[in-house]
């Protein structure tokens, strides 16, 4: 079980990975600079969860992996485009990230502001052009433009981190925190399971699924962001690739000031088995219950 | 002829208004400062010549303006998207924009990036949408989509930007200002006629419009830049509604700086006169000569 695991695992990174690489090679003329950029935060060795998910749901949904590969892969290009944003002095100023530079700090405020733009347009470039030399169909393409960037924007991901900001160095409730990190974290997570069914062939009518891998994607999205909480105070910078003690230091309210290590080491584990119980509609789910239990024991 | 053209750019500008309005009030709870920042930007009375553009190339192509309308709002989402990231203290630091203080001066820098982060991907939001509830076909929607990823990436808008931040302080060659110009500005606006053709019902096949058009929104968007540079130079704060003589303060080379004052407006003059040329393959261009030869003339 493990090792098949393990196998699938790889064998989706790699291609990931390898697709990741194939489009940081374009590089028109004048440009060089923002694209190295882009390419350096792009293949700087994430995990590719969203994109992981992504390309699960859509076997998991009956559907072909190697053509919804582009599609997963614009997951990826929105997720760098916002860790570069994020990294930003405006923003929470982060020298690191995965263990090196972060972008702005080997190429410039300016060039990593543009490469987050390409990148968040390019994401929606790269599913259109999907649709548009017959890879997914142009009602799909349509899907998965509005799941992702109906996902990123005021009501989702860019909702999350306003919250974020506004909550610097106040305490905030539960509530709030659940809000802020189910938009910042939980939404472009959630629009990768949907984005994957969508790519399986879930059609619209198709309730049951789509709604058990968004309940799915929620609690693992919470889940996901416990974990990384905890291991903001118990990691290493070895780990983790990152300073650690950054949440503390910037005054932010997390599900450890919140919960205390204890009960929120206890409410991820809670949110891992909810997450479980979602997939019971989907056959062959042993690869997910991997990666979600995985999510949980993680050290980065 | 002129009231007529008077009457329908009021018409447009109108109805861009009132719709790119109607976008703003959405406002999730949350998310309320990075909404009022877009809607700032959004609702400060640009001249909205991209829309414009779109609607009146949908109409000679025989559309319905109205089924366009929300396609034609969401092009000027990206332009205000690239003007608040454009203002930024890490890119031109602009303190004003539109006869008031730019999104950042007002709202703070973390919330004006934000900002336009989401706008960039609300564009995709707003065609999606259209897509999705039948104002227009998915086929119609990925196609825009694309054009309009494709014009604002490393090979369009931010590949401009790249070339100019790379060329400030130092002299430049006319053709390396025209690559930059040409994709800066030109592409958004080549962009907007494309898709107003596709939006008035030009297919894959239809050569000849598309071409046309394209032809027409390069030459129109050359001139139009012309004209900027001129006016940096020639006008007055109360006229543009940011201070003059940017452009010269930031090292920037200029048509202004690489023709001098003369050349540049002849070289515009030139320029408009080939983008009237083009439109021979439409009928009941009267509007839109007008329009060309007003960008050429206008004050600001």
């Amino acid at each position: 079980m493990r090792d098949v695991y393990k196998k699938r695992l790889q064998q989706y990174v790699n291609m990931i990975n390898v697709r990741l690489e194939q489009i940081s090679t374009y590089r028109p003329s004048g440009s060089e600079s923002v694209c190295e950029a882009m390419a350096y935060s792009l293949n700087a060795g994430g995990k590719r969860i969203r994109p992981v998910l992504a390309l699960e749901f859509c076997r998991l949904c009956g559907g072909d992996i190697e053509k919804a590969l582009q599609s997963a892969c614009a997951i990826e290009l929105v997720h760098t485009y916002s860790l570069i944003h994020d990294d930003l002095p405006c923003m929470d100023d982060d020298d690191y990230r995965r263990g090196r530079e972060s972008c702005h700090k080997k190429f410039g405020e300016d060039i990593a502001l543009l490469a987050g733009d390409a990148l968040n347009s390019a994401a929606f470039e790269l599913i259109s052009s999907e649709a548009e030399c017959g890879n997914i169909s142009c009602e799909t393409g349509i899907r998965l433009i509005h799941m992702l960037s109906s996902n990123i924007g005021v009501n989702g991901m860019i909702g999350g981190q306003v919250i974020d900001l506004e909550s610097e160095g106040r305490e905030i409730t539960l509530e709030t925190l659940n809000d802020l990190q189910e938009k910042k974290t939980g939404a472009l997570i959630k629009a990768a399971c949907l984005m994957g069914c969508v790519l399986g062939g879930c059609g619209t009518g198709d309730n049951e699924k789509l709604s058990a891998a968004g309940s799915y994607a929620e609690c693992l999205g919470k889940a996901f962001q416990i974990v990384d909480d905890i291991l903001d105070v118990t990691g290493t910078f070895e780990e983790l690739g990152k300073p650690i003690g950054s949440d503390k230091q910037q005054g932010k309210s997390t599900f450890v000031t919140a919960l205390g290590l204890e009960k929120a080491q206890q409410e991820a584990e809670r949110l891992t088995n909810e997450a479980l119980s979602f997939l019971s509609c989907f056959d062959d789910t042993g690869f997910l219950a991997e990666l979600t239990m995985e999510m949980l024991t993680r050290k980065n």
